[in-house]
């Protein structure tokens, strides 16, 4: 194990070794890939439960489709195609024979499910139909970081047929806020909320929502994003419902996902120095109870210790000599709380509570240790993380008139508003002089007609986010 | 929906009609793929969440690995490489790029778990480690079936290293006796239990450890295997760790999966001409309560079942006429138990229960209906499906002297029992001959030096099951 870098030195080389030191991820063999190790898995899985209830709360019938698409079903819908044409990884042979119709390894996969939806959908009456997959998709990239970017990345795909345009665009609306949420309520991630420009669209979607969060060296992380896709998958491929008039009408449909990227996200966001720091709500070790191995696995100290932390996610280590490395351990693996049950503390018949993201030691009686002492402790711990991310983020956004200022803002490493107006030439444009992109803007704000962009100055500008984005 | 095809007119498409009346999986788009619908979904899902509960309790940690592996790599193990060639799907571009070095997407992962194990085993500390992995592997197939043989399926495959010989090698028929008691216990399927001969090994182990079920057409279906690798990945990928004395000392392997196939086998084992019938451990729903709309749904009579029914999965039917059509459609989807609650049962104040495996209606007062009652039910309908698939195959199996007998047994649909002392080239020789292979042989039996092969004459014989194979 090495040693873990300071961030303040650099920030890059920190996000490695912090992976590397809590056991996150090894690279894989193919470059660009990823090994997920037992903890790093662990938080994927624990983001995966949580997360698929609320899918569940909203109608999601979960499936399971192939990783293969012929490439020539994949060129029916043009931009689609157009925007992941280079980044396809394709399979010419199979064994040692060459195909004619070379097969894509999903990007996204509109594909098969405008497959499944043309084949189960008949009439009125099988709409709404929403479903989601959790699995594995593939992007070629040239320049991959752990989570952040990899060549292939593990996400949830919600994908959503409707009768009604209104319904339809509502809940791609719905899964943004829906995203919002969990990342603020579970990651403890404040976040901004927005729809993308043109040129950051989806592929093939008229609207997409997204949500951004601010890391420490300034630079955006695009952390969810929901599409509106209205019916141009619908007809490429055909889609139609026979309804209620008996007419044939083509289905308007939604696409959201949520990516292993969140992990980068949820590193970058609150750890330190001393290691990873995770949220309470999917810390697969909440709670660690460190004590010697001297101590009863059954003494009456511990017993009380478990009741109090029934429905928490808890482990116990017993130490043989001093207990000092394990609680260096367990704090370089982000572990929330350590519950400290040393010689003086059962001497004392107290327990000493370290927290992680405070690195604070409270010395209490064991009396004290009760469940509603617990439950403000986790709330403490929780708003202390989004607090500073929420910090961090408003203090962040700065209002700019031109492109000077634009630059200088950015070179602050602030997050820009700036009245926009550009088309997808303009955003190209921007991107080459800055490296700098449109994050999101709020699809409410009526445009003002006085208004003009900062940088085309034409008129009709809305306010807009710009940042240097991971 | 079409109609159900009857099994005794044509096996193979009552199998296929089961499927699509159950609304398992639909056909992916590239051939030999297939798309779990929801319901089809919900039962690997019951799958996976029991197994993995018997993966943990054998320590077992859970891990993520790419699905692509360069074909490099891939040839360092020869007898892995040889097995495995020409069922590859090989990626040979990424965008519009060349690759010099070939990707495969992943047959099975031994190669991926090399490299983890090489990565971070690195003492006797980190000794044994035991790793799972669920997802989805690819292999090149010409005849595919739904579930029975597809060219990508999902599945676990648990992979182990140890420091001891003996440790690992007990450790494969460990895993081997899980999964006998696991498919005995909650797919209620009987399986014979046995090692494979040499050409039925799998590519690169040593021993494959094998349960195998038998179906109704008198074909058996390998239902999972556990793999004795010995030191020969570690060899070829030089995975050695430091001993207590410090050496450096080559590793012993072990892997098993059990996969979507074993689906197949529970459609096949159980399912009749009305439809699916599922195992009662592994049912999405394990209760349908059936009543009609006007009943209210917060009423005294629900509200009694619910607390009955307390902890399984069930769900309630508010039907809007009459209620043979979703009596019907829960019967297709195989759904073990009905409670009925029509008109008659509520102004008699009992309840009536339709067994899935018997189809027999039983009407009681609402008073007997208690968890006792429900245990009990569950036990008889679990043991009933047992019993079933053990009779057919302990009835099945005949012991044969010579070729004539063999062939005659075969068309008799027999699993056969016969002396062997065959090589590789032998059981292909037989295999063309007869199309049947060797499926197992137990392990512990003492090789009597007098009997000869029915096939080969050859002395030093063992007693072998063969049969024809799914």
């Amino acid at each position: 194990m090495s040693k873990i870098v300071k961030q303040e030195e650099n920030f890059s080389k920190w996000y490695t070794s912090i992976i590397e030191n809590a056991n996150l991820v090894d690279y894989g063999l193919v470059k660009g890939t990823i090994m997920f190790k037992p903890y790093g898995f662990a938080i994927w899985k624990r983001i995966q439960e949580e997360f698929n209830k609320i899918l569940v709360s909203l109608n999601t019938a979960e499936v399971c489709f192939p990783m293969l698409i012929p490439y020539s079903e994949f060129m029916k819908e043009k931009e689609h195609v157009e925007g992941f044409n280079p980044e396809l990884f394709k399979v010419s042979h199979l064994g040692e024979k060459k195909l004619e119709d070379e097969l894509v390894i999903r990007p996204t996969s509109e594909i098969s499910f405008c497959n499944y939806f043309k084949k189960n959908i008949k009439s009125y009456n099988d709409l709404p139909c929403i479903l989601n997959q959790w699995g594995s998709v593939f992007r070629v990239e040239k320049n991959t970081r752990p989570f952040l970017r990899t060549s292939e990345f593990l996400w949830q795909e919600q994908h959503a047929v409707f009768a009604d345009k209104k319904e339809a665009f509502d809940f791609s609306i719905t899964m943004v806020n829906e995203y919002k949420k969990f990342v603020n309520d579970y990651l403890s991630i404040a976040v901004l909320m927005g729809e993308k420009t043109e040129n950051e669209r989806f592929a093939g979607a008229d609207n997409t929502f997204t949500i951004e969060a601010l890391m420490p060296d300034g630079q955006v992380l695009q952390s969810a994003t929901s599409h509106y896709l209205g019916t141009n998958f619908a007809k490429s491929y055909d889609l139609k419902y026979q309804t209620k008039n008996n007419n044939y009408d083509l289905m308007f449909q939604t696409s959201a996902g949520l990516s292993t990227r969140i992990i980068g996200a949820i590193i970058m966001s609150h750890s330190d120095n001393n290691g990873l720091v995770l949220p309470f709500k999917i810390a697969p070790i909440q709670f660690a109870i460190v004590t010697s191995n001297e101590v009863n696995k059954d003494s009456d100290e511990l017993k009380a210790i478990y009741k109090n932390l029934f429905g928490y996610k808890y482990q116990t280590y017993f130490v043989e000599k001093s207990l000092g490395l394990q609680l260096q351990e367990n704090e370089i693996k982000g572990i929330p709380f350590q519950l400290i049950l040393g010689k003086k503390e059962i001497e004392n018949n107290t327990i000493t509570i370290y927290r992680r993201d405070t690195r604070e030691k409270q010395n209490i009686s064991f009396k004290e240790f009760n469940q509603n002492f617990i439950e403000n402790l986790i709330k403490e711990y929780s708003s202390n993380l989004f607090n500073k991310t929420e910090k961090r983020l408003n203090s962040s956004i700065e209002f700019v008139n031109n492109i000077d200022e634009f630059k200088k803002a950015l070179d602050n490493k602030k997050i820009i508003s700036a009245y926009w107006s550009g088309n997808a030439e303009d955003e190209k444009k921007l991107k080459e002089l800055t490296t700098a992109t449109p994050r999101c803007f709020d699809w409410n704000q009526k445009i003002d007609k006085t208004k003009k962009c900062f940088f085309t100055n034409k008129p009709n500008a809305k306010l807009v986010y710009f940042a240097r984005a991971y």
